[in-house]
């Protein structure tokens, strides 16, 4: 998507030559003019798959969410990151080693928004790794939701996460898909 | 207003007499259309009020803000209640003591992103004892940032935070009132 990757190249700052730092427009501060694009790019690609719920973790993956299920005019349900006392009763809960943390935490999902007649897009900033993905991958099979598609805003592709969850059979739909970035400059694959 | 209200009657739970559970719709699954009504209304109430920024804290101000934000057409800026590595550099803190969680913990922006220039409004889903919209204020004030009003979805009115911060001279709107509720039955302020 040019009008994302333009913006990363304009606003995003590269850190230790694998921390992208996009807190200007993505996941502190929020160009929702953006996200409202990018919800709609994704909405323009899985808008024939019968999605019947979008699947995000806190917080970055929220507000991305958000202005993509107003699209799909479909119920978001988002991941919380720690165990609150006003989570009560059964939930789905999987391990994820943070990256961006350097800890372990745990990513939990009321039993009750999420069953065997969904069909789920995941959605997320992100995307190096792949672990907080295979939280919320592991969460779906655990209920028995089918995944439709993970709709992810920016791939560290030299990470390896994307191709992993590619080889798997997963449709994976990155916006901005890096190759290669130095403080100097970033790389992107072709667009599709 | 009456959307919200019918809603928090026909989906909402009351627990142990002050706490409401509304996360069918509000703050763990979200009916973004339903939040996307919220954010119209914060806009008729405020569109001449020449707000620059709006300004809610992680994680379930997030999407409020967001559907808002659309409306307005300004940045969306969520403080962050954990320090992450990839906040780096100069931040505006405040210390807030949460209900939900009963522990203290620290909400923070970046100074970059909020400063005497702009004119906020400020966004949660709940205002109870006004704890976590303190921190906000507080960090407005640290910026010199003015603050045009604040945008609640539900006030439990009995717990206080709304009137200190009305008798204070805030223009404070929240769009269900609750002033009363028990297993049974939730109670409402009349609407203005």
């Amino acid at each position: 998507m040019k009008l994302l990757e333009d913006r990363i190249r304009k606003d995003g700052l590269v850190r230790d030559t694998d921390v992208l730092k996009v807190d200007s427009f993505l996941n502190h501060q929020l160009d929702v003019s953006l996200l409202n694009s990018i919800g709609e790019e994704f909405y323009r690609i899985y808008k024939d798959e019968g999605i019947t719920k979008i699947v995000t973790v806190e917080a970055s993956g929220i507000a991305i969410a958000s202005l993509t299920g107003i699209h799909f005019n479909v119920p978001v349900v988002f991941a919380k990151k720690a165990k609150s006392k006003n989570i009560e009763g059964d939930v789905y809960t999987s391990k994820v080693h943070s990256f961006t943390y350097g800890r372990d935490y745990d990513v939990t999902i009321s039993k009750k928004f999420l069953s065997e007649k969904d069909r789920v897009l995941l959605i997320d900033d992100f995307l190096a790794n792949g672990k907080a993905m295979r939280g919320l991958l592991d969460i779906c099979e655990q209920a028995g939701a089918s995944v439709a598609g993970i709709g992810i805003c920016i791939e560290k592709e030299f990470q390896g996460g994307g191709d992993e969850l590619r080889s798997q059979g997963y449709h994976l739909t990155s916006l901005a898909r890096i190759t290669k970035m130095t403080e100097n400059e970033i790389e992107f694959s072709e667009r599709e």
